[in-house]
């Protein structure tokens, strides 16, 4: 495990960063420089400076911790990252590739070979094994697996056995584990036998001859009590513990609401099988919070941003694709109506304020209930009352933006009728973006799919096709 | 502090939640039938049941952990957030209030008298209560200030002299602080003494006499290490510090880096003045992405999901008024070409696609440029590269997706020029939404603004207003 000695602080890192970025610069200059002049004695001398700069660049990288790397590498244009990629110290390759995101990590193990895999991964924990082992070629895997013990492999097994984001997929094999009926001086003293302690190790956890969770012992209680005391009198009896099946997004709220470092993972049985750690959790949040985000956009999560433009196209062609087809429907509801807009032009000006509005009101309150359910926040019990508010909402924003832009509407035509109409069908589409902004996500949630997932793009979609027709429609019927 | 037996896992919240909503309908459809008969009678038998049920849900109430009435109280209408946050035992109002949204804790704060208030906070720590100062009336805080010693006074008072999301703010002040020239055997013993640890502790501070750092033992070291060492041969001395003017986000980024638990927070000098803590960190990293995904859509944060009606107006206004704004310049690029639509009707159904393709796809660039750069993935050395890509992607899908809809468009409307002109409008409308979808938040981060505030809204005006640009203008020029 990594020492606390080699972490730098945030502005340190900064510093290497650029430190990194100008010897790359420099190395590249060079590079270029070389292969514009042909002069064999300046291509000796280039050659030199090139591995003084390298060697300069070597000696920051083994200075940094592998999560620092990591950062470094994900910032770095895809020439630049196999730079320095292939500058790193081996023996921190597995790590590293751990801390990377998926995109980058897939654009390193591409520059490895079956070798060099093997070097890298083969000091990992089982859990971390898992992680990666997705990923790897599929012999390297079974070479992999190979090594290791019996125990070692059935944990591996497991940890693969679980969808990525299951608390089994997730949880760790490293635990101390101690029996009730010991005095906490037994476990001090079996403690400096251990020699190391887990990371994020803030309990103990008490097992019984079958394995059986019988409580954990927080290691503040196991300093501040009587040593003469037993585990079973100082240990708490009821903690938080979670099944392998459980989401993990379930469990990153639990340890953000009891403020946990670690905790338990059993099977039904009571039998401990593992353990979840903060870090993990964080990880965890982090990475819902992106891919929410990107969700909402229509973008997947492969796309590292140096992605080549062939890999972003296929990250993003589905949801164009499908904006496409919505925004073709939008334009055929207009071609109904273009005998009233080939007899009133105005209308062809105004009808996109009546579904920009729309759809920006829209994506206000789809925002809002995507976050509340992320957060469990919503029951069948206070749905109705959730619409009503929501189109109480949109009912006044329709009438007080509707009639501002319908006076607008008025004086810019010299035609008052022309005003009534925008303000209604302000008002109408307002109303329709509020219903659909609070029925899409429940409806998605109950389809079992994802709410973010393209949530922008559908009620978009909504809005601009309602708010053209119920424009276009209430000219027609009033105004021609 | 809480102690580990009353927390609950998700599930079992999950059970009480819907428990206390039972109860409350129950409640509510008596006291409606109350208000419609009249009979004495019935009335008395009626508060009988009430009260019965009021005993329930208090009961339910009292066996849970602080956060989960948090969580309870965040998920209930107003009506019944008060009828619960009535009924909790006052003891852990103040845990209460700290683990709710602002919004709530608004409405909340607003339903107690100075006398529950004072009793509710009395028992926080320095940190705590600068937490809850600012939504607290004045007269209330300088009351509760007047109680608290000199030294948790000057906490009090420096915790707010800082912004909210500086580490300054964050910290607390609950540290164990050792020094360097004593053995491990008298840590144990001092620990011993103190009969409990502050919650997240995984390391010891170590400071002189003036109170400078020298370094931290990670309570990991404390235990399997020989008692008769010295703090000084085992700890680590040159840790992660923050200092407090630092910015919250940056500290998240490294303890998620790091896998920290506990940092300490030092001044230029040395100093040691507080602590940071990941379950705060965690916290922060939860607020950062909720925020992020509000201001894209141009929400502010106060708005609960039962926020009444007025609440929500405000909350949203403002942006609706920008984005009329903006609608009604693209209304008036539109105006401009009134003669061209009017020549030729099938320009009006056409232009929404352009801008619609452009909106989407911009939208996707911005997101991918916003989340690399709230994770410092971008420098000044890598932009161009990541233009180049930008518009490579948005040149190809141009072209593919542009071809696609013109040969539509001449099919439908039997013109050949009106597809081409359509393919080459939709190809410009793409390149111009990469290129603002990178400069805007790039933009945005040099005025020293979130890059993530209105990105949504402001593309789509740039994509709009363009789009209708470039498609009637092409159209003008090459169809009439």
């Amino acid at each position: 495990m990594t020492e606390v000695e080699e972490r730098k602080p945030q502005e340190r890192l900064q510093e290497r960063f650029t430190q990194v970025l100008e010897l790359l610069q420099r190395h590249r200059l060079i590079e270029e420089s070389v292969a514009r002049q042909g002069s064999e004695q300046q291509e000796r001398v280039d050659q030199l400076v090139q591995q003084q700069h390298l060697a300069e660049l070597q000696q920051t990288l083994s200075e940094l911790h592998p999560a620092d790397i990591a950062y470094i590498l994900e910032a770095l244009p895809l020439d630049d990252r196999m730079t320095v990629w292939q500058m790193v110290h081996s023996e921190n390759d597995g790590e590293i590739l751990l801390e990377v995101s998926d995109a980058v990590r897939e654009t390193l193990i591409a520059d490895m070979d079956e070798h060099e895999i093997i070097a890298a991964t083969k000091d990992l924990d089982a859990d971390e094994l898992a992680d990666l082992a997705p990923e790897l070629p599929w012999d390297v895997v079974q070479g992999l697996m190979e090594n290791l013990d019996a125990q070692q492999r059935e944990r591996v097994r497991s940890a693969l056995s679980y969808e990525d984001d299951q608390v089994g997929a997730i949880m760790d094999f490293e635990m101390v584990t101690i029996r009730e009926d010991v005095a906490l001086e037994v476990v001090l003293r079996y403690l400096r036998r251990l020699k190391e302690l887990p990371d994020q190790t803030d309990k103990l956890f008490v097992v019984d001859v079958a394995g059986i969770l019988k409580g954990v012992l927080p290691i503040k209680r196991l300093l501040v009590n009587d040593p003469e005391l037993t585990v079973q009198e100082v240990m708490a009896d009821d903690p938080v513990t979670f099944y392998p099946e459980e989401d993990g997004s379930y469990a990153a709220q639990a340890f953000e609401r009891y403020d946990l470092v670690s905790a338990p993972v059993i099977e039904k049985s009571g039998k401990l099988i593992g353990r979840l750690t903060v870090d993990e959790m964080v990880d965890l949040i982090r990475e819902e919070s992106e891919s929410e985000a990107l969700n909402r956009a229509g973008l997947r999560e492969e796309e590292d941003i140096f992605a080549s433009v062939w890999k972003s196209l296929k990250n993003r062609w589905a949801w164009l694709a499908i904006n496409l087809i919505t925004a073709f429907v939008a334009s055929r509801v207009i071609g109904v109506f273009e005998g009233s807009i080939g007899q009133l032009v105005a209308l062809a000006a105004l009808m996109p304020i009546v579904a920009g509005i729309g759809g920006n009101s829209g994506n206000q309150t789809i925002t809002m209930i995507v976050r509340a359910m992320a957060l469990d926040q919503l029951s069948s019990g206070n749905t109705s009352l959730l619409l009503r508010k929501e189109l109480g909402v949109a009912f006044i924003n329709g009438v007080i933006w509707g009639s501002v832009i319908g006076v607008v509407a008025w004086l810019l035509y010299e035609n008052w009728a022309l005003g009534v109409v925008m303000t209604a069908a302000m008002t109408l589409n307002l109303l329709l973006a509020a219903l659909m902004g609070v029925l899409i996500p429940m409806t998605m949630v109950r389809l079992g799919r994802d709410p973010a997932l393209g949530s922008s793009v559908m009620i978009t979609a909504v809005t601009d096709s309602g708010g053209f027709f119920i424009f276009l429609g209430l000219a027609t019927m009033f105004l021609l």
